[in-house]
């Protein structure tokens, strides 16, 4: 019988995270004061995070150690399987083998509680009791909810109240881990009072929201602010995605062609990719693709520059690629993928060219997704049908050329509460985002007068 | 470390089902012909089922062969992991281990798909171009609809109308999966149209939608009805869930005391607990449990007896546990757990005392699907919770008897899909349902007349 899947046993967990800022040929250029332009002080970030995992922002250490308190609420759902999407592969009628790494498996359902677990814990080390965060779709929100409930601290998420309004399944799914969920603006932060004041029928923002979580955060000193991407930790966290699936090509004598990820933020990409951008470094032959959607373009259209992680220009200066902070995208209904920045680490190595990316656009992206479901059976999340398209892309590619590949792709959660999108792309609702480059070059005036990198 | 989590690889997968048949005390009384009071010819099954399924309903063998190509689309989830429930357990302060068996896994989040994949397969081996089936919440027609979509099969499901337009997220899954889904009553059959002639609002029953999929079967030479419960091949399939848990549990050297499911129609139960019947017909000390709803008390309060399976007595009658066809149960959030009946293999096995019953109310089981979901991460269906409600009792029983335990509970399927019933829950909107025994005695009438068991 073909292999058609590879599972790891507990004992075979990765004990260690992969750190790429020891390998990186380019150091990161540090974040900045915004105020001064100097590199930020780590001790002001004290009042956001906590300092343990400040510390670890910064950390140079190749590997490390993950707490074992971690490791065993990371065995509820991890390892996740190593699949191979067979039925994908006889209908492209491609020589290509298509592995996939299902990270659909963990309790809400997509990667990001890998990350959502460590910050609590961190939190909980450091004798924090309660946690603020903002969510969009509601991914990040309903992981950390499961998390925070996990350690037995509290948690509120504001969530862009359109979001709240139109996906109340997020928010039960937070409700029921226990979870304060509440639609931002909120009459309980200043900023929210003074948005509601003006604009009392606003669909919110998700700048808002990160003002309204950092502003609760900060003004308690028990309480502390989590960030579900971008941030080098997060991209950290989430390489145990890489690591095992390393182990299990392994198991199966195969080394990819070229590995597959979605970007939106960047740590899903980062966690399957920073592993194998390791090889790539030391000389192993072997393509890192990350995929982003066209009507948010930041790697294939924007530069690399020092920009604000957010609207209201609350974080330091961060070096990274960027569409500009006031850049909003189209109502996608990949919510993940909807980012004007990128990890700085993400976009580091793109600017190195360790990393190569795409843009894919929403109907393509659909379709892909609509064949992935009925091949392959799981439905994905509308983020990880922008891998699922680049995929094929690459495996036709190797069908056109002959060639035996092996593609290694991230499937970074399920779609089943996100069933609406697939509902519209039945109807022929959906449309394609592309923007003018004047459009573009419009939103990147706000880096106007900012350091340049 | 201790063992949190058995998976096994793909080359461990069962290659045979078991058929209690073989091993029952008391073998089953034949489904009668209600015209005649006679055993039903077989043929007269043909016009529904295929005919290969209806000699695997009457097969006697002990082992019989998951053909190859069932097998490889059950990889695509399967082997499912075996879990241990230790969050649970040090809520509970129980020196019990609870391990659980989590068929949410599954593309469609249920056991389900195990008899949809055969079933789909046995039919496109008979030549089947298309199936129709009928759907109450939606497990088993988003279930078929995956499966009917790996086999190139057609489907249209006759989904209950107040469900198909309480619950529009079942209904995307179909349509992803390619499958018709249509809100019964309908136009397109004579009792559909008779239905909406007399009651043009009616929100229609599983009653209805039952004979619309039957009539629409058998007015088609390449059509099958397929079902997704009761049935002895509908159990037979299913039994994969309790023969990897006997190989998972063999792994830690360990043997349940005790072996809980949830019962609607009975094959989710059947599938995980008939291995270990088996053991206990040869002598094992091992309990069977199964837990319904006390809204539904088919098992606690219902006689053994010949009654149809259905509301419109179009099926043979079935020598079963009962509440009489037309006892209407209350309107539960576990929607799969509504059947009056039960399958004829779990009755015989009750009236044997191989099996015990207990009933849960939807309080109680609410109460344990949320704590389940606050120490275990995944949240699960209202169906599962009653299983949960049972494994908590024999957790606190063990606690105060003192004594270690080994608790296997089967855990049918994730609530992703089904949040709402939890809101209603937070809000205090839910009821326990118990039947007056008057009430009970007055829908059982509807066996008078009809042959005795």
């Amino acid at each position: 019988m073909q292999d058609l899947k590879v599972v790891l046993r507990d004992d075979e967990m990765p004990r260690q995270w992969y750190n790429i800022q020891a390998d990186m040929p380019t150091p990161l250029s540090p974040p900045l004061n915004p105020a001064t332009g100097e590199p930020i002080d780590p001790e002001a970030l004290g009042a956001v995070f906590p300092m343990n995992l400040v510390e670890q922002e910064m950390a140079q250490d190749r590997w490390i150690d993950i707490p074992e308190e971690v490791l065993q609420k990371l065995l509820i759902w991890r390892p996740s399987p190593l699949q191979r999407a067979r039925g994908l592969e006889q209908a492209l009628g491609t020589p290509a083998r298509i592995f996939y790494k299902n990270e659909g498996v963990s309790p809400a359902g997509s990667h990001k509680p890998n990350s959502a677990i460590a910050q609590a814990y961190y939190n909980k080390q450091f004798g924090i009791k309660r946690l603020t965060t903002e969510t969009g779709a509601g991914q990040w929100g309903s992981a950390l909810s499961f998390a925070t409930q996990q350690f037995g601290l509290e948690l509120k998420v504001y969530m862009v109240r359109v979001s709240f309004e139109q996906k109340p399944f997020r928010k039960l799914m937070m409700q029921t881990w226990g979870a304060q969920c509440v639609p931002s603006p909120t009459l309980d932060t200043e900023v929210g009072r003074r948005v509601l004041a003006e604009f009392p029928d606003t669909p919110g923002s998700l700048g808002i929201a990160i003002s309204e979580a950092i502003e609760d955060a900060v003004s308690s000193p028990d309480t502390r602010y989590s960030l579900g991407s971008v941030l080098n930790f997060v991209c950290l966290h989430q390489t145990v995605i890489g690591l095992e699936a390393q182990k299990q090509m392994e198991k199966l004598n195969l080394y990819p062609d070229v590995v597959v990820g979605c970007v939106g933020g960047g740590s899903n990409f980062a966690g399957l990719s920073f592993p194998y951008v390791r090889d790539r470094i030391h000389g192993r032959n072997v393509r890192i693709l990350a995929a982003e959607p066209t009507a948010c373009p930041t790697l294939t259209r924007g530069p690399y520059a020092y920009d604000f992680g957010d609207l209201a220009k609350t974080t330091p200066l961060l070096p990274m690629h960027t569409l500009g902070h006031d850049f909003v995208p189209a109502p996608l209904h990949a919510g993940g993928l909807r980012y004007h920045g990128m990890a700085p680490l993400v976009s580091r190595l793109v600017k190195d060219e360790l990393i190569e990316a795409t843009a894919v656009n929403q109907l393509d992206s659909y379709a892909a997704g609509m064949l992935w479901a009925r091949t392959e059976g799981f439905i994905p999340a509308p983020e990880t049908t922008h891998a699922i398209a680049a995929a094929i892309e690459e495996a036709k590619k190797a069908r056109e050329e002959g060639r035996e590949r092996v593609i290694l792709l991230g499937w970074s959660g399920h779609g089943l509460m996100d069933l609406k999108g697939y509902e519209a792309y039945l109807k022929g609702e959906l449309t394609n985002y592309e923007y003018p480059q004047e459009m573009i070059e419009k939103s990147l005036h706000a880096l106007d007068g900012y350091p340049k990198l």
